[in-house]
């Protein structure tokens, strides 16, 4: 097995002094915070596709990148090749964790047999590759849109041949999932939503789309995954509009079909942000909503209107991201999952470390100051005094449901009520959150 | 009493050849299609709040309208007036609706009892002006944002007193809209959304809401009101992020509230657009959950991110929407209430006139072609076979929950299925959309 | 030579009552509007690129277009088939003209000298395919954006050996434009723009685009090319800036080398509105500033954030564009150029002909409207009648430069002037332009 | 002279461990950087209009804030009031530079004769409370745009008079400005633009702009200011158009009037943002063509349509902001101007501080930062390698103009050049200047 990344050492923490690209600065996996490591709170991934079957190309332009990996006799070569260079990527970044589609990992074939049984063969590898290296499985998914027979979706097709197809790979690549130990499983709707209202019925894509959703959690209980299932919104692209457009939207889905106890989110920064939300937005209602599942580490073009998925680099928004984490108790099965590509004129091996030491030490930059923040607890605090008046008779019984609204106006009306406004403090608060990150 | 509107005569229908730029080039209202006549189709209202209280404003420059019913010895002289100009303006029109905002139509005085007082005396002249025009109310609502007490909501608002302030409105709204005979009830959730997260908690504001939600659909039953409770989405403005974000949002609000059967929504065209949707999409989310009750009316800027509320203009736009509504059963108690302002610039009385003349004459070019579109059923019957194979076994079997993921993973390889793409036909049928709306 | 498009017949004009999917309802090319027929008017070009090359990926998607003139023995042959499919489909709809990039229609080979030898081949092809046909050429150009030697830029690259390469290709290009009679050539700055500012010093790229230009400019004349020389703005993508951001950019860029006369603007609808503008406002300032020469017309999605590049169907839209062109004379060398793309799920070749046959429509009436907005006079009668008292003394005076800031302060405060604000009437032009839309 | 900020001290540099929320953490005004003092470089200065006049009140809603110093016998006693909140404002602040419009400082009165009165009174005030604080004057302006009467504009207006009305304006400011010794003096073109093509004349509108800005230059020389003249772009609001679109567009607009060397920019973070493009774009892009003067430091928000305004949280963008101001030299007259006003719910006095201090230690922590990335050079050095075959013979010829078009395409024939791409490291380079800012 031939060394792929020759010229990077295993990257190794030389704390914040280190003028070395190749060590990081700031992530120290294991530094306690907390009560647990850094790791153990980041539980940081490295996702398959972008960072191992891209190859540089955009709508403008040809492939820039020049993998090694790529070159082999067989595509079932090139596929053994590309976890060679994988694995060896993430044990000298020395990250726990990947995730990968089903195609990622194994060519597709001619027919569904061949993509079967490759499929297979790739599990047995990936499971070698991962009792070699201690490295894990964060979660695995299926490619049920790239394909062209999934140009008009997967599970909302109008062709019901369509939905067996993907409910085919669905179906191997959960158990690929359990058969990997991945501790979550997660469903991006690729093409699930609409070119035109022309030609489409959105109630019956909507049927087709539940009812994809409960064959799924029924297939968990029935192969015993104990993993969590996730759906992962994006309001556009590649279709006009997606219907898993924003946690808010793939909340009342989950609702009509029954299955918000089943299924959480997996939120993207740069979904979010399609989306017209912040990321912390999307963070802070998913654990309002109490669907927080994991989150893909990544960060869009505030001026671009397309996914640009860059490596983060915001510790001013990643903080308030970790805190809303951690508030929330922090990560369960899931993790900070970096579904990002390196810029395409990024086309040397060594950039795919410099992104993603740089994320890392990001995350970690992070970690440090929402711990703070939660530590100090006086945001917190302030927040909790902000609603205190909830807490007295008024409040509390309007909440459990004793008071009606000619209550509340006679009420009013008798004691001429005359609440006044109170100032909200926003600019104090930002100033206490820049304390926290730039002490 | 005098007349406001003295250069304006009764507006008329005069045809397409008419040059009278106050005279309808298009809206008939007696119109007949499809067994109902274009009124009763369209069920047009006018505002009062642009319409009589804006006074030509913006966040750069000061009152550009010079209005001669703000002209008064006090506030309830003043609303008086206000009232003899609107119906002056409705009958001249020709409209059968109009909505209003409590503070609209009346002072909201120096306190809590002297707003419910003057509440009583306007919605008595309300009603005389109602019976001696013909005139009906569309909807009411209450104005719970624009007093500085709702700087941080209302419903949503950190102090229950607010909460109680807000309720006591809502009571009376409700109780002026049933005694006026209007046909909608409209909760838009004005300041009811966050400024900055970190003063915010999402999970608790959600609950008070909700609960609000709750009073207000038991006072409906409770004193027997008949008409639809509308909540109206909006994404942003006067809020960095409003509750009520989209179609969609509101659904999922809805079902966790058990509310989803007792509140539709109203959507308003520049809202979708703000939220980053089509106004077709809105239009058509609602109706495919059942959930369309009334629409707002009005056209936003493609190129501006706030509510510019133009008066709507585009016969291609609003085709489409009218030819969804038109599919789904067509209005019951909703209609389109134009939620329109003039420009800054337009100071003049007949800039009224010509603002709503043109939007009807809109709404009726687009409800001929609609109809047109509807009797043909060429694109309905394009839509229908699309998904025709989901009327067959397999389709059927799979949405009738026959089927699980294992099932359908074994017939495809046992059939090593290869089913292929079908264009979308997207030019072709926007090409038939054009043939309808220019032939 | 064998047919392509053996479903479709030749396109003809059979008015608007016609069902037939591949007839013209309103392009009637030789219908005479203000002395001259429609396509004179119009000079309708179909591109290249997208209609002949494209092969429906996108980047989350494979091929889905399979089209039969790909496949070929050798890359020169599947050329020349091109070639063969192209002026069929010109033939057979009936447009005057064609546009192309040098590597849409010849090889771009393993080396410069393959590229050079490869395009004087094609080059020939070309030319006697526009006699066979006497279909012409509105326009070429040459791609130095897609090939990875590009990734950087090429006028703006950091290496002067690519300058050097993209010079060679706008050499031949434009030879290659001169000796097929094209009547405009275009430069599209696809990758003249940034990633990033960390990499990348603006001044000195912008004086590197500045001498590209100024070089071409100088070679126009060396080959006593008569055409119009066209750089075409797009604000972004694939670039995260570029530097042609919209007309007013190029405008200055212009001026600062002395290019203003010499080079014109090549507006894209789509382009237009990812800048943040309305297209209509791109070709109204086009004009203001004497610098429209072609536009690319096509429509973007106003919900998504990129390059859409669909099919114009907005008569509205099109309809003041038209009438802008028309008040400023009208296309000279120019013409509307269909850079235009099918969606990806319509993948037929009947596709092709619904697309550019609805976008030619939608032409035909936007002409016949803007045309009668021109003959009626009304509008501009107006707009002239809005700025007339800048004909009397006082304005003529500034305007002339006879006043300081002094005198008007004096003229001011001696006559104590009070001058009063006058209804922009925007909502009756509105209804106006309507009129002419939809009578 | 009553005390209005009666709970706030003189704010002080206490430390980053401070957590007086009334003292600056990094905000040291004499600290040496680079051989200037921290208040030398960053030359901060607090406006008047949303610090002073702003009430609170938003599209939606009515005055939140209720200053002390609005309330007064007359519009002049309220006027020296507000002298006396501000200049003690300033000074607890510690800050030493102010900026406003004449109508902050000066009521408008009901003719112009009142207004000039008014204004040469409050001149002597503000002069007396300059001499008696030290405080300074970085900019004056005047407002043409929020009387009704510049409803369409004021130099771009229909109506010469009113052009005059804001000559007389501008005449009146100048020479306040230069009379309070006033380092700038800025135009920022509030209604100059449109809000419908259909009523409006773009190249006679330019064409009144063009020589508005001439007069102002003749003006500046008649009357000898020293300062600076600046425009400041923005692209709509409240205008659908600004004609100040951007500072590329804002530079077309000084080629074409001759004014390149006249005027320079003031470029306001949020307008940036507004425009498609980052603040650091801004900056960079005035800085290449040579024409940053001045900067108005605020910041937008993300997700939102129009001028927030915010207070300036963010390091990690002010930080490569400030890197490319220091690269160009430095501020000259200009500096960062505090464009920025409170939440509406921050509505008590004590906010201010907040607002500000907040807003001084961004400033503070990213001139450090900065500072550090222009001593290090290798940021610096990292580009200008990346250019340098562009002084070698090839580069510096073309650059020279001692090539043709042919002569490269034979120079690139004859040595079959194969220029190959390099990696553009912004990865890498993202992690530097992380490094920097969290060291």
């Amino acid at each position: 097995m031939s060394e792929f990344f020759k010229t990077v050492p295993v990257v190794k923490y030389e704390g914040a002094d280190s003028s070395n690209p190749f060590a990081f600065k700031h992530y120290d996996a294991n530094k306690m915070l907390m009560g647990k490591t850094m790791a153990e709170h980041l539980r940081v991934a490295v996702c398959y596709w972008h960072t191992f079957c891209w190859q540089g190309s955009d709508v403008f332009g040809a492939n820039t990148f020049d993998r090694p990996w790529s070159k082999a006799a067989s595509e079932m070569e090139a596929a053994k090749l590309k976890t060679d260079a994988a694995f060896e990527f993430f044990t000298k970044l020395g990250v726990p964790y990947y995730s990968f589609h089903d195609v990622d990992v194994s060519p597709e074939g001619r027919s569904i047999k061949e993509y079967i049984n490759n499929f297979a063969q790739m599990v047995d590898v990936l499971q070698a590759k991962q009792e070699a290296t201690g490295i894990k499985l964060l979660w695995g998914t299926a490619n049920a849109f790239s394909n062209p027979r999934y140009m008009s979706g997967a599970a909302s097709n109008p062709n019901p041949e369509i939905f067996a197809y993907a409910a085919t790979q669905v179906f191997h690549a959960m158990n690929a999932t359990k058969a990997l130990k991945g501790e979550n499983y997660v469903l991006w709707g690729g093409r699930e939503g609409y070119e035109t209202l022309l030609n489409t019925d959105l109630k019956r894509e909507r049927a087709q789309l539940g009812r994809f959703m409960q064959m799924v959690v029924e297939h968990k209980y029935k192969i015993g995954f104990e993993g969590t299932l996730l759906i992962e919104p994006k309001p556009a692209e590649p279709t006009k509009h997606q219907y898993d457009y924003d946690t808010a939207t793939v909340y009342g889905f989950l609702k009509e079909f029954g299955l918000e106890k089943e299924i959480k989110v997996n939120i993207e920064a740069n979904h979010a942000t399609l989306a017209g939300h912040s990321f912390h937005h999307e963070i802070a209602t998913a654990c309002s909503l109490g669907i927080l599942g994991s989150v893909d580490a990544n960060q869009g073009d505030a001026q671009l209107g397309w996914d640009t998925d860059q490596f983060p680099t915001s510790v001013e928004e990643y903080t308030l991201v970790t805190y809303e984490i951690l508030k929330s108790g922090g990560f369960k099965t899931g993790g900070y999952m970096f579904d990002t590509k390196l810029r395409r004129q990024s086309m040397d091996l060594e950039d795919l470390f410099h992104g993603h030491i740089g994320a890392m030490d990001t995350l970690a930059l992070s970690l440090e100051r929402a711990v703070k923040m939660i530590e100090d607890e006086k945001l917190a605090n302030i927040v909790d005094q902000r609603y205190a008046k909830w807490n007295d008779s008024l409040g509390a019984d309007i909440l459990a449901g004793k008071h009606t609204l000619q209550d509340l106006a006679e009420y009013a009306e008798k004691n001429n009520i005359d609440p006044q406004p109170v100032s909200g403090r926003q600019e104090m608060l930002e100033n206490m959150v820049n304390g926290y990150i730039f002490k």
